[in-house]
């Protein structure tokens, strides 16, 4: 616990000194960082497999759970981004180079990953609307990996 | 993927063979509902965290970044205890026995801290509110590890 007071203090001593923003001073080491983006993206793939169990028929279109399932994707995607701090690879870490590398399309593909988690809430009410929308956002997933994500 | 596709299909037979819960045929191995539950304390605290830095004053109350962090905390509560699935334990758990031992008091333990996470986004509105409730629900994680986690 000590030391992860102290961490906490450094960080935030640290952000005031390089006016990093609020989120990015969360992160004190590399290894805080890829744990918080592996462990939203952990739950947002566990939760897209829900789904997806529902769209492929593997498990019985619920309303309620596809619902809950899609608001906390939706509140997920939001997440991870942030934790892409400089030189935050280690070697837990599959993020490619790239995604420093290539900022504007890293920032182009969160974007567009964004703006599909958004429509899935509202998606889910239908079974043929989720299977579109997981699809949909399933695409984005897979080409962001594709891009940024070693195999 | 073949693996994990394979794991799905043998879990949807299994719960519907012997009438689980669906959320618990979610995790076909320990090693998912441990990193499941990890995954979600791991983000909880995080934002307790930037809550928590507010309240000491070692960051500036920011209303609009409580907020958010006060709707995850909220979410993510009700999702880790799903994943206390019989016998998840593993070397990398540290959830004690007593979790399924006494799983009365568990249950008690978790509807308590859910109580007070629930009344986390519209208390941090104000700092008042943050500091007051933030210490409510720090105090009810606290007592759940003291009871429930191994050091």
């Amino acid at each position: 616990m000590k030391k992860s007071a102290l961490a906490a203090v450094a960080t935030v001593a640290c952000a005031s000194a390089f006016h990093l923003a609020p989120a990015q001073a969360q992160f004190a080491k590399a290894e805080d960082a890829v744990k918080y983006r592996q462990s939203t993206m952990f739950l947002m793939n566990n939760h897209m497999g829900r789904l997806g169990a529902m769209a492929r028929g593997a498990v019985p279109f619920d309303a309620a759970a596809a619902q809950s399932s899609a608001r906390l994707v939706e509140s997920l995607s939001h997440l991870a981004w942030e934790a892409y701090t400089p030189n935050s690879v280690t070697d837990r870490s599959r993020a490619k180079p790239e995604i420093w590398q290539d900022a504007a399309k890293f920032k182009k593909a969160i974007e567009s990953a964004m703006a599909e988690t958004q429509k899935l809430p509202a998606a889910v009410a239908t079974l043929d609307g989720l299977k579109a929308q997981v699809g949909a956002v399933g695409r984005n997933c897979k080409a962001c990996h594709d891009d940024f994500r070693k195999d």
